[in-house]
């Protein structure tokens, strides 16, 4: 079993290899920058660790956890832009759309989306292309949530909007470890709580979401029992899941 | 075999009648309103005869031209944002992000590209997503190059812009009516054709591209020449191709 911090090396290191579509061609550049981003990789480094766990191996995981952080910097990428959160500022660069202008960052959300599935359909059988694409619907319903609903559910906006690619990073894990769909059940809880706790934490960090609606201290709960619902999900998962807490406890104390 | 208008015909009906995820929630509406603009569905059509013609089914190939088409919408309604073409009317009726507004324009792109390939992804081989992924791919660098390049070489940005999801109309035909890969060669050929004399005759009616450059006349007989091997490419590809022959003289004679 590799620790986090290895899992992340191997995915940077395969991260590098990637080789884009050449038709993209100029705008590889773009793809690359909002990629190079950095990040704590946390959606691949579940799915890598999930994979171990349920028996499969990192070098299968690979591309999906790769396909999955592409769907997740497509979504960042697009929500930088100034119709959305007009943010000029992702982990202390420019973001892509002021690197590179608007119109260009557009185009790099969506092939990152694109390149997204056609790396998770290097896979012989459609499983991890669907689950991954089934996943990118709702984190965009979760995002036509966030800015069309002024009172909109909280526990409903994160299950889409975060929740999802959360859920595939595990359920990714579990495909190209080809765990039989009857023992999936406690991972897949696992994998909800997951992206509950991550939200919760994030919402601490940000002084938003569950922060401005229930207060810190109530928010810091939600994360809390979150991880323990993880945590127990993972008891009755079985499997060496050891790595697997090891990031849920990051995850509970993170800090940026 | 099914006239052209029959064609189209059917493929509104089925239209009508696919489902999108429910997790796009009120996102959906947006989505059916891209869709609804009407537009000649020449992309679906020629899937549709291709796989007629290539001994499928129409059946068989419906999913796939619907795929196809909302992809062709997505382009379209991201083109027309403001940082883009800035076009606020597509087809008489207000761009998606003139009735919805900016942010739901970008969601909505967003999400038909999505759906579109997970309901490519309904078909049992992968093949059918593949094609579409790639084909998506390249016109996304087609319009990177339309909006990155002062004196682009326009063989080049139309065969990827407008020419990979005509070819994608005529590959995912085939692949529905499971056509064996050396027998494709000829049908290809025909699509590449019939992406090239599209764009041509756009030009024309436009005034801009090949009419630009080469003026109306010159660009007028690029049309013509590519029809002509169009038709000789069906020939050569045997089969009851006389469907495709006739959308290959509708579109050098239309209008708009």
């Amino acid at each position: 079993m590799q620790a986090p911090d290895e899992l992340r090396a191997a995915f940077e290191d395969h991260l590098a290899t990637v080789r884009f579509h050449p038709d993209l061609g100029g705008l590889e550049e773009s793809v690359r920058y909002a990629i190079a981003g950095g990040g704590k990789r946390i959606r691949p480094v579940v799915c890598l660790a999930t994979a171990e766990a349920a028996g499969g191996t990192i070098e299968d995981a690979l591309a999906a956890a790769t396909a999955l952080e592409l769907v997740h910097t497509f979504s960042l990428v697009h929500d930088d832009l100034p119709a959305m959160d007009d943010d000029d500022e992702r982990r202390g660069r420019p973001s892509t759309h002021i690197a590179f202008g608007e119109a260009v960052g557009i185009l790099a959300g969506d092939a990152l989306l694109a390149e997204a599935l056609r790396i998770s359909l290097a896979y012989p059988s459609p499983a991890v292309a669907l689950e991954l694409v089934s996943a990118t619907v709702g984190m965009i319903g979760g995002q036509f949530l966030d800015i069309a609903s002024a009172d909109v559910d909280l526990a409903v906006l994160h299950r889409l909007k975060t929740g999802r690619l959360f859920a595939a990073a595990v359920g990714l894990g579990l495909t190209t470890a080809r765990l039989p769909e009857d023992r999936q059940l406690p991972w897949r809880s696992f994998g909800d709580e997951l992206g509950l706790l991550f939200q919760a934490v994030d919402d601490v960090l940000d002084g938003d979401g569950y922060a401005e609606r229930l207060g810190v201290d109530a928010a810091r709960q939600v994360a809390i029992a979150a991880a323990g619902r993880a945590k127990a999900s993972l008891t009755a998962a079985g499997g060496d899941t050891g790595v697997l807490v090891q990031i849920v406890d990051e995850l509970v104390h993170r800090t940026t």
